[in-house]
């Protein structure tokens, strides 16, 4: 069965996010003061083709903390749903 | 009243994502060859004050097609909660 996996990876809320804090400074110059505290991550969309959804989500997790989720400085969350 | 907002900007489905294919084929290299059709975008994360949902949405919406969103390549989407 196939899988589609929506997975978040954000920079840690203890650590800076430097690009964010540039965005926010942006803002201000747009005029859209209202705006802060903003944070940028990535996010990435999958698919996995797994007998059932513990063994897609399992091989999700594997693939997050290999390769996609550098776990010093982020974390990372999805949600998998049929294809 | 404060709200956050959950923004997703994704590259447009009609067009490639390099890096994402380029990370499909990291997954064979790594025994996940289960996983394909990788994309890869921004999530973005803020946090915005505004007298109700209605003017957080339409500012929010104003800082994506601004900033946040380039409409040529990609496409964004934002859900918005009362923090």
């Amino acid at each position: 069965m196939k899988y589609i996996a929506d997975i978040t990876v954000m920079p840690m809320k203890a650590l800076l996010d430097p690009q964010g804090k540039a965005v926010t400074g942006s803002m201000k110059n747009l005029g859209l003061s209202e705006i802060e505290n903003i944070r940028i991550g990535k996010h990435i969309t999958l698919e996995i083709e797994a007998s059932n959804k513990d063994i897609a989500s399992s091989k999700i997790d594997e693939a997050c903390k290999k390769l996609l989720c550098n776990q010093i400085m982020e974390f990372y969350e999805f949600t998998l749903r049929e294809s």
